[in-house]
């Protein structure tokens, strides 16, 4: 009885905390916590309502830690299998841990938590799954064009790293570099010009870079673009052309049907009229 | 009788106002409006003829408050519904307001009223329509890269804010810096690298926000490409599609037709031969 | 006698100059000429050998007028119906006009010779043709662009112009300025970011010029790509689709000449029959 | 027998060296090369382990050679029939040339044996065949786009080469120039502004060559759209719509077959009543 009582528990609580009226109270709050977070860079607010903004972030992270509890609670391990959950259970986790010393960068991701606006507004959450799923379709052209920058950072390091040691000292700088170079920001007059003074050929291995990624994220691009538009709009016409044929299909069926019963009772008539002129 | 004079006035005063020709010398009018506009921004010509061109803007001014009294007149209250007619009387609106002291800025902003033309010209309205008529495909995609926005702003602000007040000093410069990094404009030479100087790391940052951001506009677009294509194009598509399919379902159904109508006939045929053998 | 024999001359030459031979010829003389008028750019060269390039390019240059003047002489006044002949007659008349004092700058438009190749080369001009088509689909999208154009140049000139006379100084530099913000090279570091160091609202100038330009860019685009795809792939597309369609429809026609064949048929026997019944 | 006995080994080597393990095996060798170079950049590890590393690369190179040497031998001349082949029999030279002297730049160069991982993976190489694949389409725009570029690059070079020698002194300074003004980097800043300051007019040669080049490029972009999305999209769709009329036309042709029966049949029911009649 014991256990049957604590899993109806569970259910209620299940169904209580996934209620639309508390899962809008929760999107406020989340809100809420994007203004106090928000407030938390000036230094004007901090100095005349910090303890203010502090207090309200941590009742926030209190809501958010018994929302998750509670959900713990209900959903037992199944909570992990949602990604959305891991999601959330993460960027809460982050607020928890104390943010002093080598991990007071944590203290600047605090913001993330605005992201479980993602996790809750239903639109939101779809347009970034559909975002995410565009991601495997392009992995073989992002580990191509990851091999192109590693051969090109190689030999940029190589090449120029000597000279050059801000923009090809090391293998980080050389890709970081390249980064910018793709983005086409400065790659000329603070990148490759610098360089082709001491170089006169560095042109080559700039301008080849920069076709080999410009094409290969182009193809990128494509290829996002058509799986995108196949997902989007061709299913749409594919069932549109399929309940067209499905109609013209089935009309044709009934000619047929209507065609071999005509022919089996012509048949009929004519084995008649020969039985008759034979027998006749 | 007076009412039926008064609205029969408003009629002919509304039908006036919206001829052709009228609407054309108007067009000539803005277009006038727009060269002395122009020409007040040259501190030579507003030397020689400033007078000049100030008389005939205030001339203009007032053909164009004469129009539009007339149309609230002719329409009364129904003028507003129209939002092109809104966007008029606002634009024209502001160039009554005195232009001094506080709203010096009004001034410049008297030449907005050349956008009346988008207003005038049927195909700028239209191609204006079409573009506005995108934005709510947008707008959850919007919604996303302004959460984006913020989440990094916030980040960057409590990372970088104190060492790069330029830059990241408050929120709206952390926005404004983020805007231009979106646009890769300097990003790297002026705004990522003295970062990295201080903090080896900022490059995750930066990278991780060109990343998102381009993808998440990358998406935008697609967006506005796939719904402005299926609009434009899949239309005409589908209707010559549904066109020739109307065409094959007719031709099948007159093909039903003429099949139940043999059938019938061959049954009753049929019942006269059985009828008969059996009556034989 | 006389006049025949003319046009029968001016038939022969149009022919001759118009032989694939010929043609042949033509391209390889104005390849040479794009290689001696790169070579004029070298002193080096033009010191050593400079009466030499000069020499071929005056041969070269006689040897298109004659080619012309042979046309003119044998198309007479269809010559100009052509516009590829109008483009050729333009820019082989600026290399006869001497190239001193203010017409000093003819000089380097010689080059623009080369561009002759669109005309001779069969492929180059298909494509050069196909691009030009593109222009009128997009005729009232620049119009609508050149009027934020225009309306930004004056609100510009009229609010930074007298504090930043290098960038808006007046309406031409201004209209110069918003292209470069447009392409969106250096827009902020050397534009924006000085200028909002005086007036701290100029983003909102700023960055609602760049995503007005950029949507309607965009769009712009857009309409390119539909438009061609449109005339690339579609009419292909329609004509697969209409063979298909004319094929089941010439099935379906014949199905039904036979089945009203067959109920003509059937209706003679079943007169027939009742006939009899009637008559039995 | 001798000729018979080598042809055998020659396969039996071909077939091992081409097994799956022995291509993994391969693959994970290209792998750790990869690792290696990019330690060789470092003058850190060098210094504590580069002999380790020099001498793990030279059996790496060892393995290549004795790899592709069997290869040789098992296929013959045949080898240098797949492309694949010939990249790699390249890639791997180039490691054996004494990178001394003028040939300092091949130690540069053997980075490039990494993308012998275009060759050993299936999934890479077919997506560089598709790049590759994509080139003829664009040829001819390319070649339209290459004689801009040099029309632009002459003229340039006379007009500003005397004065603007960094970026104009000559032809191939001058494309450099203009390919970096198409990418948009400093165009105006870096380069038209300072050249306006000295010819005011300059303006006109750089927005023309700014719109012309996007132009262009924005339609190789088109093409390239258009026959990618053709390739993979319309061939599927071509497919379903083919297997939907195809069994369409099964269909009717059926009916027709049906209906021709019929028609046969009543005709000789009706020869049959006529003959009858006219006999009765």
């Amino acid at each position: 009885m014991e256990y049957i009582g604590q899993s109806d528990l569970r259910q209620r609580i299940g169904e209580w905390v996934e209620r639309p009226r508390i899962q809008a109270w929760i999107v406020a709050i989340i809100m809420i916590n994007a203004v106090t977070l928000g407030l938390e860079t000036s230094p004007l607010v901090m100095q005349h309502a910090g303890l203010l903004v502090l207090t309200v972030e941590r009742v926030i992270l209190a809501i958010f830690v018994v929302e998750l509890g509670l959900k713990l609670y209900a959903f037992g391990p199944r909570f992990f299998r949602e990604p959305w959950n891991v999601f959330d259970f993460i960027i809460v986790s982050i607020a928890l841990i104390p943010a002093s010393g080598p991990f007071a960068i944590l203290r600047a991701l605090r913001i993330l938590r605005v992201l479980r606006l993602l996790t809750k507004i239903r639109r939101l959450r779809e347009i970034t799954e559909s975002l995410l799923k565009a991601i495997p379709s392009i992995g073989w052209i992002a580990a191509l064009l990851l091999l192109v920058f590693y051969v090109f950072a190689v030999m940029g390091t190589k090449l120029f790293g000597a000279s050059f040691d801000e923009d090809f000292g090391h293998l980080g700088r050389a890709m970081y570099s390249l980064f910018q170079v793709m983005t086409l920001e400065s790659w000329s007059q603070e990148i490759a010009r610098p360089i082709m003074a001491e170089y006169p050929f560095a042109w080559i291995y700039f301008i080849t870079f920069i076709l080999v990624t410009a094409f290969t994220v182009l193809n990128l691009f494509i290829g996002i673009i058509v799986s995108t538009m196949q997902e989007r709009h061709y299913e749409l016409e594919d069932a549109k052309r399929a309940e067209t044929e499905a109609r013209a299909h089935a009309e044709r069926e009934e000619m047929l049907l209507l065609l071999r019963e005509l022919r089996d009772r012509v048949e009929r008539i004519e084995r008649v009229h020969y039985g008759r002129r034979e027998g006749g």
